[in-house]
């Protein structure tokens, strides 16, 4: 038998699998390309990987025979059953201390256990997030490794020199326990979620308020693409907005208003009401998504319901530009703070180490949020690692309160003239919660107390329940099984 | 071996379930009361059940023996394993046609798996929401039973008499199928976080943005309670707001402003982001108690954060006490519009037959939501069983029609002023989305194409998906394995 040549092993030859190993092989390394339906793998190899070092495998048995120790293999099939099912056909065939890398886009719980029951077995597992989609797959994506950490120094070289690079920095870091690494790319989804939402609403509101055309548009986020707000979100909106149809005229009216939503945002905003982080910025987004897919039942209900009695803009066009650039980035301060919110919390729950700058510099490149911003929140964590909250970083601080007339303005007007802006307003709505020393949950805990004994708090005495008989009828017992 | 004389049992000696037994009592019902720990059934029999024709069982043997058939059993304890632990008790002792019913706050889905299994082995189930407190259970409680059908003529008698009255009418009626009982109590609740949170924004503004003082807010809630808000939980605001601690100041003032949220509004939020409806406001609500929560977060943060130059309301009060009240009843059948649209899909995706003018009927009274709101709606449902929404009643439209200048300017001041109306604000979003015939999601579907080959749909061609090679690299071939 020929001595293993093959520096790690790739299950799934999907396009992002496909081009994940010809990353790798760029780099120096020999991948193993394995493929269920074997076919794929002598296609593969006879086309996209003719002439470069990789190396195929018609069976699983076969991949393994061909890879140093310890083994590494990585799955990058369709989540659920089917990563199981690679899974369960690979245990047998690895010995103590081999490495399985889960590099599709598995539920972060899914990742927690399969860390738990592979590391019983002596194996390690690794569940990554991949973000970049084919390009980045190719060229270099944000890659975001957790679970057994004994794996990180095993995969860490192939893992930084493929992935995309912020100046010299690589964007993959070991980001921490078990099912970390899944639960920070699901975040950073759900961010994606958000920051698309904020690049609808400055467009609904040049379109509509303003009266923009598609070109006037395109214009306007190439600016902003030179300044704080520069990201590949907000230049591929300027590509979008400027590319014609083949009769001339802007593509993107003629698509239709029905965004999809059964991802992976869903799951951070189930995960905000989860572990009780105000993630609200995702949650809008989320939920605009789904009334985005109501289209039909809009179109009907817009013929019935009416607007305010005046719906266009009549002040200072390029000031109002201006006042929505920073409503926009003011809300994306607090949608990732928000973020950041949660993966604090979960680390809590869950007790991981999180290593908060590494997240953003692994997000600095690669992804689909990638960003100058990064870089701002990157500095925050080098600044201070033990940061509570971005909006408390000197530099994030200062830019919202530069911000917050216009916020507060472009809001107001969009109220004003009937354009639905539920993230730029859920974002101010946050920051007017957040920085409140008293909000009016008094009266919440005060009804519950009222009507169904539910004790509260005084703010003299935190920590001690107390239940008031309000009406003078029924008891001074509080209530041990109504939960309303 | 006597012959049995109880109509109905009730397991699950806690207040509430006491108070239904009596209640069963009272409407001239003989009812077996049993208890895990049995010296309770004791003492319940010595004290409050002394001199009523209540009997008590000591073991659930004893229970079944004494009830006539088909027996009726009613479960009232913590929801969770304790109710699995006494329906697996109970099924050796009942026989084919026998009725379980769970009254406990369970969630729907566990409700589900119950009703199948227990109809499998020959076995009634009924999960029925139970709402409005110790005091609703005493003297009429709103009863949302759901589950086997053919236990709802064995059960309607009792449940109906015992149930709350909205005039002749109880607020009781089958809801439909397995865990719908459940489901519909849990929306219940969620619509109660709801109004609970426009309380809180209406308050907060009437306190910070127009200085008012406790007594005066009583005032307005007292006003508010004698028109179309006529509802409970204005009522007891109205109460709490002019209750005096022993000093003689108003006593909510004195209370912790850190509201809990591990309930049933948190699993309603779950449910919309799960079947895909955007039931913005019960979702800000949940997470308006979160943000409470972090009470000594937000204390710190108010002494980094500002706010906007000017807090304080110039204009004229008295107006804006108006605008208020129209911007909470304007932002309230937002609310309900999306607890029905909830309930609708899941209708569909559990194929329920609910009667929806049913439901409302049953909140109409007992209930902590309870109000002359709900009469409204069940005119809506009978007016027309198929209405798509509730925004698109004559009556409810008009109503918004008249609130929607104020509903503006509420929130335009609030958002000018600092003060944060999440509810208010994503109420408002959502009415203006659902009216617009055009949402910006067609940036998104062209966002998702552009970086991950998502494929979109023209206006012209729905159902039809497509692909655009937007940067002129890569290909025309669409993703199938990244999902962003």
């Amino acid at each position: 038998m020929a001595e293993p040549t093959a520096d790690i092993a790739l299950i799934g030859l999907a396009v992002m699998g496909q081009n994940i190993i010809l990353n790798m092989n760029d780099h120096g390394y020999v991948v193993c390309a394995h493929n269920r339906t074997v076919e794929k793998v002598d296609r593969f190899l006879a086309n996209e990987a003719k002439g470069t070092r990789i190396v195929g495998a018609h069976s699983l048995q076969e991949m393994v025979s061909k890879l140093k120790k310890p083994r590494r293999v990585m799955i990058l099939v369709k989540a659920g059953s089917a990563v199981d099912a690679f899974i369960d056909h690979l245990v047998p065939l690895l010995e103590s201390g081999d490495i399985i890398i889960d590099g599709g886009n598995s539920e972060y719980k899914d990742s927690m256990r399969r860390c738990k029951a592979l590391e019983e077995r002596g194996l390690l597992f690794v569940g990554s997030g991949v973000s970049g989609g084919e390009e980045g797959a190719r060229y270099g994506p944000s890659l975001m490794p957790g679970g057994s950490e004994k794996a990180w120094p095993h995969i860490k070289p192939i893992f930084q020199a493929i992935a995309a690079k912020a100046g010299n920095d690589p964007c993959c870091d070991w980001v921490g326990g078990d099912g970390s690494g899944h639960f920070v790319k699901m975040v950073h989804n759900g961010i994606e979620y958000g920051d698309m939402q904020l690049c609808c609403e400055a467009y609904h509101l040049m379109k509509d308020a303003l009266g923009m055309t598609s070109d006037e548009i395109s214009q306007v986020f190439d600016e902003w693409n030179k300044g704080e707000l520069d990201s590949f979100l907000i230049e591929i909106t300027k590509n979008i907005m400027a590319y014609k149809d083949a009769d001339g005229s802007p593509l993107v009216e003629k698509i239709r208003d029905s965004a999809g939503q059964k991802g992976t945002g869903k799951w951070t905003a189930i995960s905000a009401l989860e572990y009780g982080m105000p993630v609200t910025l995702i949650g809008e987004s989320v939920f605009a998504r789904c009334l985005s897919s109501l289209q039909a039942e809009r179109v009907h209900a817009s013929t019935h319901l009416k607007g305010p009695a005046s719906t266009k803009f009549t002040g200072d066009k390029k000031e109002f530009v201006e006042h929505i650039r920073k409503a926009l980035y003011a809300s994306k301060i607090v949608s990732y703070a928000q973020g950041f919110m949660l993966m604090r919390e979960a680390a809590k729950v869950f007790n991981w180490k999180l290593n908060y700058g590494g997240i953003a510099l692994m997000w600095r490149g690669g992804c689909i949020i990638r960003s100058r911003f990064l870089g701002n929140i990157k500095d925050a964590f080098n600044k201070n690692p033990n940061l509570d909250n971005l909006l408390l970083d000197d530099f994030f601080k200062d830019a919202i309160h530069k911000c917050q007339d216009s916020w507060r303005k472009t809001i107001a007007t969009a109220v004003t003239l009937g354009i639905p802006t539920p993230a730029f307003s859920t974002a101010l709505a946050f920051y007017d919660g957040y920085r409140s020393a008293r909000l009016p949950a008094n009266l919440i805990q005060a009804q519950r107390d009222y009507f169904g004994a539910h004790t509260y708090e005084l703010l003299s005495n935190p920590g001690h329940f107390i239940h008031t008989n309000w009406t003078g009828k029924g008891g001074n017992v509080s209530s041990t099984t109504y939960q309303a």
